[in-house]
């Protein structure tokens, strides 16, 4: 049995969003539990069936506009701050929160805690392609604005644990984002970095690849710095929503015929939401501290609740996080390999 | 009379395309001529009228696959080669081609020539918005791989005359690229960009801005290192032809009731199409060169090539690259206050 840490006070549906997902979810997947932090009277009204759910009673709540470091340090009784606090002293394996993004990757590092030989935890989310049912995933999307080779590196190496162990791929392909395909592509940085993983036996590296190119999945997981992956991440996720309305605002303002149409075209337009649905595949991953912490977007619905925990039972079953300890304390020489181009 | 050399034999469709889009320019912009350098039969056998159009022979065609530093060295007769010296010598006063990227940006530097006071010239490309006939331009999207601060200044006061000349804006709103609206978002090199902007009094500076948002337009000249901005270009671009491409394939394959609504919501997908049809806006242009250098597509049809004579003439007939010249010569501080941010 796991047992998830859940910060039920977090996000704009919270917490009548966030129980009913966790209640469904608890249905679905026998193999864990949950804590369920937050304010007591409202959570006990809305738990319907407290098998395998624990109500864990906090007076504090971060909101939106708290600073994050501030906030985790004064707001010791938030449900963010206590869940996070289980899980770093293991009387829970996983900390989940739909709560203030950056109080949540700070909590996640500075609570839970950074694992033994990783220099900086990364931010993974979880794409959709043009292949049906086939995902690739980004890190590091925004857990760090400066980025050193070193990083990137293990970047590489933990999101082949996370592919291997929540996409079911035997040997993900691992791509590093750059402004061109070829080998000596980039700024120093990412050339460093092309270095780095195209020597490591330990990487299934296929070279660089474009932001114009990722939905066709020429690799299963994207390496690139924090910037970068912030800015192309908001850039798809812009852009996709923008063609999507666009298109529907000109559907239907383009006369009877388009409107027809339209209403005809309805099922289409479902399925490609629902693809480019990111909740279904889950929330984005803070990968390299020492248990798993997940962030889902701050108007998740009770549906993106259920996937989030879909998403730990896979992680939880696999020990994805025990591989990546695992594999860093017997492999010290990592982000030493790494350090030396630290000083470019 | 303001004259354009243009490498008649640049891109996938050269020369053909390209005779057919600077005829059509010919026609309807008066105030300018063209030098078509190219294959001399080829060309004479496409020119219908040779009135303002004169070709200048050249024996050589740069292709997609010159590496592009070389090819400027060595292929000194080329159509590229060629329409760049003309734009240098003063024989021309723009440059224009649909070849290879990298040979036209090389040629844009190492022989238009940098303006004097501006330490790198930048990208610019220009995006449509959700705002039916309004535009935003983004600078650098990848002239340079490594930036400092700067250059980034550099960019926004230069985007602000491309603003107003070619899209017509008196006042454009700059927006700086960041990975958060917040005023102390980013890396350090970011965090010391929006000090230089918001410190310029030259500059109606809107603050941080997130890919997320660009179509909404909350600025209308984004500034951006050329990493980055080549990333977020890519991404946008990628994922509006993947979203359509598969809104399209839905449609076609979820049944007759979808297919029926597809040819019906026709209309709406042309208008979509249009919207985002880059080619309207005119090509890439480098900014920051003695003269105005523009790139268009490899796959620029007659259409594109007729665009970018439009834009040209907006530029030669407003002259923004004087207005450039003649404003970092009266500015010379403008590169020395950024000079001390380098060091970090």
């Amino acid at each position: 049995m796991k047992t998830i840490a859940v910060d039920a006070m977090g996000g704009d549906n919270a917490p009548q969003a966030i129980v009913e997902g966790i209640e469904r979810a608890r249905d679905d997947f026998p193999d864990l539990q949950f804590q369920l932090f937050g304010d007591e009277s409202q959570l006990k009204e809305l738990v319907k069936n407290t098998t395998r759910i624990t109500i864990v009673p906090t007076t504090e709540v971060v909101t939106g506009e708290d600073e994050p470091t501030k906030a985790i340090r004064r707001k010791k009784d938030s449900s963010l701050v206590r869940a996070a606090l289980a899980a770093k002293n293991g009387d829970a394996d996983a900390f989940y929160s739909a709560g203030n993004t950056g109080a949540v990757l700070t909590a996640g590092v500075l609570l839970v805690g950074r694992i033994k030989g990783i220099e900086r935890p990364g931010l993974i989310t979880i794409f959709p392609t043009v292949h049906k049912d086939q995902h690739f995933l980004m890190l590091d999307v925004g857990a760090n604005a400066e980025s050193k080779p070193a990083y990137l590196h293990q970047f590489a190496l933990m999101g082949q644990f996370y592919a291997r162990d929540v996409l079911g791929l035997s040997k993900p392909r691992v791509g590093l984002l750059n402004n061109g395909t070829e080998a000596d592509k980039g700024d120093t940085l990412h050339k460093s970095v092309y270095e780095l993983l195209d020597a490591d036996p330990d990487i299934d590296f296929v070279g660089n690849v474009e932001a114009s190119n990722l939905f066709n999945a020429p690799a299963d997981v994207v390496v690139t710095d924090g910037f970068t992956g912030n800015a192309t991440l908001k850039a798809m996720e812009g852009t996709a929503s923008t063609v999507m309305h666009l298109l529907k605002q000109n559907l239907l303002n383009n006369g009877l015929l388009p409107k027809l149409g339209a209403a005809m075209a309805k099922p289409a337009f479902k399925a490609l939401a629902e693809m480019f649905d990111a909740d279904r595949a889950g929330g984005a991953v803070l990968i390299g501290v020492k248990a798993p912490v997940v962030k889902s977007h701050g108007n998740s619905d009770a549906d993106a609740v259920y996937y989030v925990q879909k998403q730990l039972d896979a992680m939880l079953s696999h020990g994805t996080v025990q591989s990546v300890i695992q594999y860093f304390s017997t492999h010290p020489e990592k982000p030493a390999a790494a350090a030396a181009h630290k000083e470019e």
